[in-house]
């Protein structure tokens, strides 16, 4: 059985997949007896079926040519599987510890065959919403993110190594261009694909429409979405793209990745966090308060950005005469001066993150696809007052990011909207 | 005769090639009596040949795989005649009047096949350092990076055209990676190729050498030129690329085009004028003190800038409501906001001009090729004179651009170094 073109599979054509691609087939032994096939994709896009047998198991995502969860009325190129494959296999080398081995990427089927993260490996998101702290979280996230993203930038690559990477995943431009819609146009227009908490936050998604200062400001970044290859970014970096245990942490998803602004990673990250604390009070119940778990994601909020600075940092004085060529050693190597330097990038890149992580909260909350976060907030009107708090902080942090210096005047800022 | 496979032409070679090349034969007619071939590259990097007939001519450039200036010694990919054929037919579509008609692309042999700027064109640096006006150049010059720029820049393309584009033109990467070298490394460290008017500069080479915050705003620059992709850029756009007579301006030599900061090129012009200006006082002679002819350098730079934002701003109000991603109507069509985004937008690029202008003074002064505005004076102490002036200004307007808010700022401040 041979599968020379493109078609979706179902759990029985999937079994004969298997048994003819040896470095899927070998995952689970010469026999599949006792073979369990269950398709779990719960994400927005992709068909995803987890594999396994007594000795072994896998993973198998498949992307289909349009957007799950809308339907066949929004295509979408299933060529983003390959910028998937790649991603995962270039940030696994870089991070092996976080990224999930990859097995088989099959271009013309659209399908990645890779580790399976066995129980139990839950999707963030969900470990967030039901109040539980994993201690390791933000040193393995922002080990992640240092490593990912200084290894694939000008500071660690020469120029002709980074214009060759940029002109190939320049290809994934429709997934590109599905974040330029939904993150940096949609929230601030009348869009069919729009919704919010009505009638209570009709006046703040109309105050959106009709915020010039932020639509200004959101420019800017989408400009730089756009324009500014900076290095090999996930794309899509929200805490339903992590996968975790107490002790496990691993990225997922990167079908999204291209060269672009590493803010807008870190922001996705740190901007899912900040929404997941506005949406506590909306969990909190009998017994519950989630006032501890609030301070517990105030802290890996703050830790996350502190210890990825340390770690980008450390990384650049580690590398800082290699093969980088942004800063050249001859040019740049006295101490002083390799300061200044350290310090205007990470400015610079701190106030990208606050305002992707900002633009990212706001299309949450009035644009089209939503966080469980929030939406699994039953009372209405509750989740409404915790998502006008959570875009009231989106926007401050939109407009006035390079007003704040440090990670602890976003904590500040976050806890006065709260109280 | 056929020409396969690559090799430098001579001048009977290359009528061989023009009788077995259909769009250059026609040029010339179906007689090559009174053919006359002259080889006349007096640039940096290729061999030129005028083809003259009396029916027709046209101009034959062919790269070879190393830098004629410099030698065999420091290759460099013949390649690039492929993207200067693309820009050049590219921009040419974009502004006709100013850009060469190109009749044939051989990319095997790295040939291009033009037309032939006939007399009394000459190079605007010849004519700027022998004191001649040229009073459209300002006029000319701002309509043509108007429009390659404004056209070529998400204002006007789909984010899917311009990562495209994007793409392919990373595949100019050696042409870049020489701009980075010459333009924003060298001048900053001890290199080989480094000269300057010694013993009179060698302090002010030092200085260069020696000064943190001039490094600190090289970088940022750099990083610019590297990683943002705002529009199709010329990539040397300085007055050796440009061909003049009283009434017509016409820019060539675009084998450095690649998607980059927009104010690359405007800085580049711009700073070529400026060098122009600080070199009138060593061109000074008997009957004539230059004082003149140095008002009409301000002039041209004032309106060179002046005249540039007044047609890209006409050209964004025309196409406002069109396909340019980058500013969607439906969010900015609003006539204040338009308002501040444009001056949001044309602010930064002013400042972009500046400084990408001054870094390209600088490099002119102490890096490896120098200009004929100030090469040609031949005192030694004078030339120094000069050149110290146009470096002093260099440095300020590197170091302090964000406090220019107009041209005639720039214009004040020459004066004064002047006076």
């Amino acid at each position: 059985m041979a599968f020379t073109e493109f078609r979706p599979l179902d759990e029985n054509s999937l079994i004969e997949y298997i048994k003819a691609t040896p470095s899927l087939f070998s995952k689970i032994g010469d026999s599949h007896d006792g073979l369990k096939i269950k398709e779990v994709g719960d994400g927005n896009l992709n068909f995803v079926y987890i594999v396994v047998a007594p000795s072994g198991s896998f993973v198998i995502k498949q992307a289909l040519p349009y957007i799950r969860c809308i339907g066949e009325s929004w295509p979408m190129t299933k060529e983003r599987a390959y910028f998937e494959a790649m991603a995962l296999k270039e940030h696994g080398v870089l991070c092996p510890r976080h990224v999930p081995e990859v097995y088989h990427f099959d271009r013309t089927m659209s399908l990645i065959g890779m580790r399976y993260l066995e129980p139990p490996h839950i999707i963030l998101r969900k470990g967030l919403i039901a109040g539980v702290e994993y201690p390791l979280l933000a040193e393995h996230m922002s080990g992640y993110m240092a490593r990912t993203l200084f290894y694939t930038s000008l500071l660690f690559r020469s120029t002709t190594e980074h214009k060759r990477a940029v002109a190939e995943y320049c290809g994934n431009v429709e997934l590109c261009r599905l974040t330029e819609q939904v993150v940096f146009s949609d929230p601030y227009k009348v869009s069919e694909y729009n919704h919010w908490t009505s009638p209570y936050l009709d006046r703040d998604a109309e105050a959106v429409r009709e915020d010039n200062v932020l639509k200004l400001e959101v420019a800017e970044l989408k400009s730089k979405f756009c324009e500014r290859a900076q290095a090999l970014i996930h794309g899509d970096l929200h805490t339903g793209s992590v996968m975790v245990t107490h002790d496990s942490t691993q990225v997922i998803d990167p079908e999204f990745a291209f060269y672009g602004p590493m803010g807008f990673d870190i922001g996705a990250f740190i901007g899912n966090l900040i929404l997941a604390f506005f949406a506590q009070d909306g969990h909190a119940g009998q017994g519950n308060d989630r006032k501890m778990y609030k301070e517990w994601l105030l802290k890996t909020i703050e830790d996350t950005w502190n210890l990825f600075h340390q770690k980008f940092t450390a990384l650049w004085d580690e590398n800082k005469n290699g093969s980088g060529e942004a800063y050249l050693p001859a040019i740049y190597n006295n101490p002083e001066l390799q300061k200044i330097v350290q310090e205007k990038y990470m400015k610079e890149l701190f106030h990208d993150t606050l305002g992707f992580g900002a633009a990212k909260m706001i299309r949450r909350i009035v644009g089209v696809a939503h966080v469980e976060d929030l939406e699994s907030i039953k009372e209405a009107s509750v989740r409404a007052n915790c998502e006008r708090r959570a875009l009231e902080l989106a926007k401050t942090l939109l407009k006035k990011r390079r007003e704040f210096v440090s990670i602890s005047g976003v904590i500040s800022a976050m806890k006065q909207v709260q109280s």
